[in-house]
């Protein structure tokens, strides 16, 4: 058996997107597990800019990350980080209070959290050209900030959601950091110093800086706007 | 020991909502898994008109359902139904393609669906009076009929979402059949007959029934406007 097999891991991410994606791009969980927990994987790159549509046989959304583990695959960046994390025996047993814990946070991340974010960052940025959108702002706003509230609450004085730092931190640490600066929404973070401060302590991990610079990489060598790389 | 011990399982639920959301509250989804898996549960009621301050510490949106179950405290109804299929033995072993299909569609659901129709109902009906609802509502129906396409395309001619039926599909048929008819949103199912299909297969489950009726029967005793009950 060779010293170095090749990964069994492949995480499939976009070779480009537009710079207020770069570095925002889902993968980065799915990369950041596997940095966490010491599991080397390759990459394969297709175009954000036009989805092969051979990869919705993969991602029924055409959405990244998917992520190929020897025979087994699977989509969704919560199911990943499960996945990654059972692979790395860093859950608890089952039927455990700090399983329980872990599970209830991950699923908070994705289905209570994450919802309201991505609405948000539709009426900052992706819609805000429409009439509706700035009719919407102020009441999502103030749903964001009480669901935040909620979330600060929560946290308290605890330095990880769940215990120890675990897959659940990678979900909501990514999912906060979504709050986009472009249209000011990044203040509900700065309202919310507990919130805030745990973001710092998730994204000041090495393995989530190694994440980002893994992601951030391609990015320049596939920018559709500079056909004549230097 | 006794023959029939007490329920380890505790759901909170609703001791009554408003018509349109009978039937529609997320307790349904850790009571169609109990019944499904033969776990017995006791219910804790909790009114969703004023909700206790100290439900807060138990579930941190106020939401329910929340689980219990001996020392084990669940929230999300993903992370419960989880739970609920670990402790009935019912999810293939870590590793394999098998719970890497489960897991992905569990999170779909969750991720992926709810949110595009949680946000729908918003339009249709909770904000249907404000003034962006009817202006956001268009473009959203496109995005939603696009996502249950894609569903669809994903579901083929399987009968379930990953093949024996499993938690995804109870989380998934939940959240399809919160498609209300008050918006006239649930021409969206109409128009995509594979999913009408689907949801009527989970629905016609002998479990799912005996969920629903469980979660009604409080509802009549608990009307506010109803203050002698007959």
């Amino acid at each position: 058996m060779p010293e170095n097999p090749a990964p069994s891991i492949e995480i499939t991410a976009f070779e480009w997107v537009p710079s207020f994606a770069q570095g925002q791009v889902r993968d980065l969980r799915a990369r950041w597990a596997c940095e966490e927990f010491g599991f080397p994987y390759k990459v394969r790159l297709i175009s954000a800019l036009e989805r092969p549509e051979w990869y919705y046989d993969d991602q029924p959304w055409g959405q990244v990350p998917f992520l190929r583990d020897g025979d087994v695959d699977i989509f969704e960046s919560g199911a990943i980080l499960l996945h990654l994390a059972e692979k790395a025996h860093a859950l608890p047993a089952p039927g455990t209070q700090e399983r329980g814990r872990i599970l209830s946070w991950l699923f908070a991340a994705f289905n209570s959290i994450e919802p309201f974010l991505f609405e948000l960052a539709a009426v900052s940025i992706f819609s805000r050209n429409e009439e509706w959108a700035p009719l919407r702002r102020p009441s999502l706003l103030e749903a964001c900030r009480l669901r935040l509230q909620r979330l600060e609450t929560a946290l308290r004085d605890k330095e990880w959601l769940a215990g120890e730092f675990s897959v659940a931190d990678i979900a909501m640490a990514t999912i906060l950091r979504s709050l986009v600066k472009a249209g000011g929404d990044d203040d509900l973070l700065k309202s919310h110093p507990t919130l805030s401060s745990y973001l710092d302590r998730a994204t000041s991990r090495p393995a989530f800086a190694r994440a980002l610079e893994a992601q951030l990489a391609p990015f320049a060598q596939h920018d559709p706007r500079q056909k004549d790389p230097v």
